[in-house]
Order: structure tokens, then C-alpha cells, then sequence
């Protein structure tokens, strides 16, 4: 439904934003416009001023405004530990978990060689450089478990090769709280294999 | 968490959205950062203009930036049947289900003494004035059947006593594809008091 030139734009872009599709972004537009114009301004300059500013941390690839980000800039981080994530989020779902201390690497995806996306995009030309440089003893891989994710883990490991950083991958298996009944049968061949003596 | 003083800000801002809490924003707002920088700046834009530029329909109080909103500027729109809504998004939904074709008096809310909502705030007392010089024949009064929108109806209609228009409530009962044993009491009451002699 055409409600006014400015309302169907709003409402078109809104749909920018991931899982929002005619209903909730019309649901959306309406309600700001109504109960909260003042939040409706407010996310409009956070919008600019991030899409202007944000950038890659030249250290470790991930989304910040700094030269550094907060992690890479922190001197209580080990710098002995280095764990590749696909991207940013999976950095905030790592943090918020807890118990790891060290130092991340960002890819910004994985290898794709069908949609033009090879080491040189994902930042892998400069990985073996970054761990040699940077002192890094252990390399965390934690792309994801499809093919591209372990194809990316696999070339990565290949091409540590000769710093001396020993590479280790996330396990992969049954999540806390998983019952086997429902789980598909790729993650239980990988609980399988992945098996461990009971002490 | 916290990312960089940027990204929070957005992370935040995007929660002035209804229904996105810390979690959605986050995924929002990295997704937007990395893979749709145009979308985020497109947003940006359409919010600053809609929140700057829409405004209330003179003649039925939708929102629109024009003067007039494109029902109530619609010369074969029936000027003699008035819904009376409590927002935009109840014409919205009116609109898409199709079959209603005369025009819209928009409420912008519903009696509530204890928010300090009262007749004035929602047009109330420009509206028997709009249905006499409208030549308005019906009213038809399509708030919704909560505690404070059926005051609002019942408010509406002595309002409109002496104007020479019918007041008619929109029907409440069981919704299409409903099952009775699935619906609260008060729809089954509603939906008893409103039976109707099968033709």
C-alpha cells in the first residue's frame, strides 16, 4: 500500500536491515513516526557517522573507527593466542562466552572461489607475517563448520606452515544442552571423531 | 559488550527500533557495517526527511507530509462513510484487506485519563464538526476492543448525537480460521452478543 512519498521511502529502506521485510518495516516506519521522532534522528546520525568513519583495525581486520581496536590496543590481551573468526560478530559472540584472552584475526568471510573471494580478500597474504611478527605461538581457527569454512581452516593451516605457530581448530560437536536424538548426523560424526578419554 | 564508541552508538540507537533488543542490534549493526554501507546511509536519509517532514493530515489526521494525505485528496473515496481509527496503521491494515472505500478519521490513540489523554488530544472535538461539514451519513467506529477503546467508541458516539449520522462499531466475534476451543471468553461473548439470524 502507497502511503506518502516520504512514508514508502522510509519504509523501503528500512528493509536494509537484515530479517525486516514489507510488514515489520511498515510496522516500523509508523511507529517511530508516531511515538518517537527523537529516536528516529538520533539512529539517523549514528547511521552516518558509523557508515562514514568505520573502518578495518589495521592489526587484526575487524569493524572500528580506530587505527586499533579495542581488543589489539589492550596490553593485557595475550599476544601468544590468535584466533581467526570469519567476522566481527563472531568476535562478540567469543567475548561474550568469556574465557578467552588472546587476540583475534578477522577474514571478512571465507573462501569462495565461485564468488571471486580468495586469500587476498580475506587477508590471508598477511596472516603468516601478522603470527610471525607478532609472536603468536598458537592459532586458533574458528571459521565456521561448512565446506568454505573448513576449506579456509585447512588453507590457513597450510600456509602457517613454517612459522613455528602451532594451529589448532575449535571443537566441533553436541552444544550443551543437545540432545543426540535431534542433532543432524554431520555434527555427530564430528562428536565422534572428535572424542575424548574420560579422566 | 563493548565495540568502539561508534558502533555502540548505533547498537543502541538501532534498540529505538520496537521489538530489537541488545542482541538484534548488534547482528544489525555489524551486518550494515560490513556488507551494506549504501542501505545504512539510504536509512539515514530517509529518517532525517520523514521525521523532519511528516506531519498530520488536515483533514483526518494520518500521517503524510502533504497538506492533505492521498485518501482523504482522492475524489472517488465514498465522503459519506467515516472510520474512525485509532492510528496510521490501522488504515494500513483496513487498506490491504481491501473492500472499504470511504475515508478515515484518525484518533492517534484512545481515551486514557490516566495518561492525560483526553478528548482534545485526539481530535475529538473537531470531529462532530468534520462529520457535519462533511456530510458524513455513517461513522463507523473501528477502535479496538480494548477496555479504553470501547470508552473511546462509547464517547465518540454521544459526541456525535446531534449531528444526524448513524454510529456504527465495527463486529467482534470469532476471527476467520479460529477454532472455538482456541478463543479467550471475551471473544466467545462478543461473538454470542453479536450473532446474527442466518439468511
Amino acid at each position: 500500500m502507497r502511503i506518502s512519498p516520504l512514508i514508502d521511502r522510509l519504509i523501503e529502506s528500512l528493509q536494509a536491515l537484515p530479517g525486516v521485510g514489507p510488514k515489520t518495516a511498515t510496522r516500523t516506519a509508523l511507529h517511530l513516526l508516531q511515538y518517537n521522532r527523537p529516536g528516529a534522528v538520533a539512529l539517523a546520525s549514528a547511521l552516518t557517522e558509523a557508515a562514514e568513519n568505520v573502518q578495518r583495525c589495521r592489526t587484526c581486520r575487524t569493524l572500528t573507527e580506530s587505527e586499533q581496536c579495542a581488543i589489539c590496543a589492550n596490553p593485557r590481551r595475550d599476544g601468544h593466542l590468535l584466533c581467526v573468526v570469519e567476522s566481527p560478530s563472531d568476535i562478540v559472540a567469543i567475548e561474550l562466552a568469556g574465557g578467552f584472552s588472546g587476540r583475534y584475526y578477522v577474514l571478512h568471510g571465507r573462501l569462495s572461489p565461485i564468488d571471486g573471494i580468495g586469500p587476498d580478500e580475506l587477508g590471508l597474504i598477511d596472516l603468516p607475517t601478522r603470527v610471525r611478527d607478532g609472536g603468536v605461538r598458537e592459532v586458533i581457527l574458528a571459521t565456521n563448520p561448512t565446506v568454505e569454512g573448513e576449506a579456509t581452516a585447512h588453507f590457513i593451516k597450510e600456509s602457517l606452515r613454517d612459522t613455528g605457530a602451532t594451529v589448532t581448530r575449535i571443537a566441533h560437536g553436541v552444544p550443551l544442552g543437545g540432545e543426540l536424538e535431534y542433532i543432524d548426523g554431520g555434527t555427530i560424526v564430528h562428536a565422534l571423531r572428535g572424542r575424548r578419554t574420560v579422566e
